[in-house]
């Protein structure tokens, strides 16, 4: 019986997943947040059983996860009985530059590796290698995996991912487009071609992954060929507190009137911008459509240019592949946000797509089909599950 | 007998050109340059006679327009007899800002209003006041209008123009999208209504001007409701020099990196990058072509970068306006390269676009249709001429 713990660890947290792959049931899922402090704490859910919060002292990385360890190993309510029988542990790893186009075994080429990508992801990459240092402490016996958030973007053609730039940026930094979400665009183009029963291979389809990060991915073939995030998850969509695409003229010009630093202008443009920038209100969807909803000047227009800004993308794509077979929503706003779907789409007749008002309407935990049977173009809603996709990932490796 | 002469004033060079609007025919033009030096250059050419090139010293602009002028009084080649027939000015001005939506008779007002965008056009603004300063020193009794290359701009809807940053930087630095060469896009979709013998107000128009510079605009119902140019003429297409979009988060990771000054890297993406930083060869588009036929990579890589850029726009702006009647190609590349219009153009099938490749590899002057008869979107090649367009600007105001 094969079992699978997945991990995405931040510089303080840790989030889980044990999955049983002989039917891809999760057995626990939890999440160890403030690791450094003495009240850390553990949000921890066994399958179909209460959920526990535990706080205590977590110092590291290493003793968070022996304290789930512990707790998947409880003698009354644990869902495993000795750690050996986790047989691999999938780690999600932001960035994986140009070296990873695929999921790997972590050995010390991948290790050096991952280290050599600290420049380009100095956020995540870093507490990402920690977390896979913890678990190999915890869990020697087991197989490491990583799996890249950038590694489905890697078959994109060159005219796709380099920047009109001077070539030296290139060779000297490898600034290019990478893409993110990867995991998740992978998945759900996967899980659109299983329901309309099509090959991938055959298949155009536009992956719009709109979450408080989002990206949309032209995926031709099963193959990502363009996305719109960039050598960082800054470019592209406008998201809850990214501004995304933006006249790069406006960096400096800022950074002069503003007496800003590097690190003022960055954090600007990742957490003061996109729909809390101009909204003024929140970055999260729902309060920003309520804010409309009230009247608010602001939030109407934080949330047409959201809307407009994914049109643009979808034209952009369209014209990439030369034609559109679906359109998938997926993620927090694309899975949830019925009326930012609905006025995403009432603007793309021309490319053929027709929208189902009533089923667009309806809340669903499963795929579904959102357009008419007249519609040229399939649009979908499909729930994602990157933790799923990590476990296969690591699955297929072991 | 109405005369018109259309200035347009670089920091140390005057462009310009005599009209006789009684048939819009052109009675001189010319280029003064290196204006500051002992060996200023005048190349004079009056309508069906020789070209002059007189060198001389000329230290400001108001000298430099004097000879201008006392060329077109000359009394053997001269094309007018006196400075008093010409009954108006146009002048070209860049940056416009929000305060101009049309073009405008200069006067006290106009001049403190040009004078406030000197910070959003640094470059071009000041040697635009500067010519009609001089022009007014020369011509006392003409009448001078200002001709905004954004006014045409100014219709777009917010949700097209404002970024997604926080909303502060449009309050305090007015900080938003202008876009540029709008006398150009507004003079070829008038155009193409008029060779289409349908009415402007019918049609969407995705107007793509190509030159060193270069814009792509939708228009609809002959209103600009999007344009790929910015705050500043550095965003959206990749151009000669210029990078066009990046990840804005590549300006601080650059400027941190190289330890670049703001105008160092300013100077990167305005005139190191595009064309010219992707090929390592030049800016000049035929140039680049040349080293691609001769199997240049870096000049394929170029060439495939700057066509697929335009093809997103396009379709980015399909999407905006939910559709497209026709598409234009003008200014030097887009009247000039039949190779890059193919390039764009063949992926572009499944909008309707059918292109002919015969018509689009004969050269003209006069505004061509270059699609077939099936094609379902009409494309066309359509020279621009801006002089013309500010001095019929000029004309409706005097």
């Amino acid at each position: 019986m094969m079992k699978i713990l997945v991990i995405n660890c931040g510089s303080s947290s840790i989030k889980y997943q044990l999955f049983d792959m002989t039917d891809e049931s999760v057995l626990a899922s939890g999440l160890v947040e403030k690791i450094g402090t003495e009240s850390a704490i553990i949000k921890h859910e066994p399958a179909g059983r209460e959920k526990k919060v535990i706080i205590s002292e977590i110092l590291d990385h290493r003793v968070g996860l022996k304290k789930v360890l512990d707790l998947l190993m409880d003698e009354k309510e644990g869902v495993i009985k000795s750690a050996d029988e986790v047989s691999a542990v999938g780690h999600r790893v932001v960035h994986g530059g140009e070296t990873f186009a695929r999921s790997v075994v972590v050995d010390s080429e991948v290790r050096r590796a991952i280290r050599e990508t600290f420049d380009l992801a100095p956020l995540h990459n870093p507490p990402n290698l920690i977390g896979i240092d913890a678990a190999q402490a915890n869990l020697p016996h087991a197989v490491h995996v990583a799996v890249f958030d950038t590694a489905f973007h890697q078959t994109m053609p060159d005219y796709a991912y380099m920047y009109p730039l001077p070539r030296i940026l290139y060779h000297k930094y490898k600034v290019r487009r990478y893409g993110f979400h990867g995991t998740s665009h992978k998945y759900v183009s996967q899980r659109a071609a299983e329901f309309l029963g099509k090959p991938l291979e055959e298949l155009k389809i536009i992956s719009c992954h709109i979450g408080n990060g989002a990206s949309i991915t032209a995926v031709q073939g099963g193959k990502s060929v363009d996305t719109s995030m960039g050598m960082t998850p800054l470019e592209g969509l406008m998201m809850g507190t990214r501004c995304g695409d933006i006249d790069p003229a406006i960096v400096p010009f800022v950074i002069a009137k503003e007496e800003l630093t590097l690190s003022e202008v960055n954090s600007m443009m990742n957490k003061h911008s996109g729909l809390l920038g101009v909204s003024g209100i929140s970055s999260d969807m729902r309060e920003v459509m309520e804010a409309m909803f009230d009247g608010n000047a602001n939030a109407r227009l934080a949330i047409d240019m959201y809307v407009y800004k994914i049109k643009k993308t979808i034209g952009a794509y369209v014209a990439a592949m030369d034609g559109v077979d679906a359109i998938i929503f997926t993620a927090g706003v694309g899975e949830n946000a019925a009326q930012i779907r609905e006025k995403v789409c009432e603007g793309l007749t021309f490319f053929g797509v027709d929208l189902d008002r009533d089923k667009n309407g309806m809340r669903s935990k499963e795929i579904q089909r959102i357009s008419t049977e007249k519609s040229k173009v399939e649009v979908l809603v499909i729930p994602t599950n990157e933790e799923l996709m990590i476990a296969r990932e690591t699955l297929a490796l072991v």
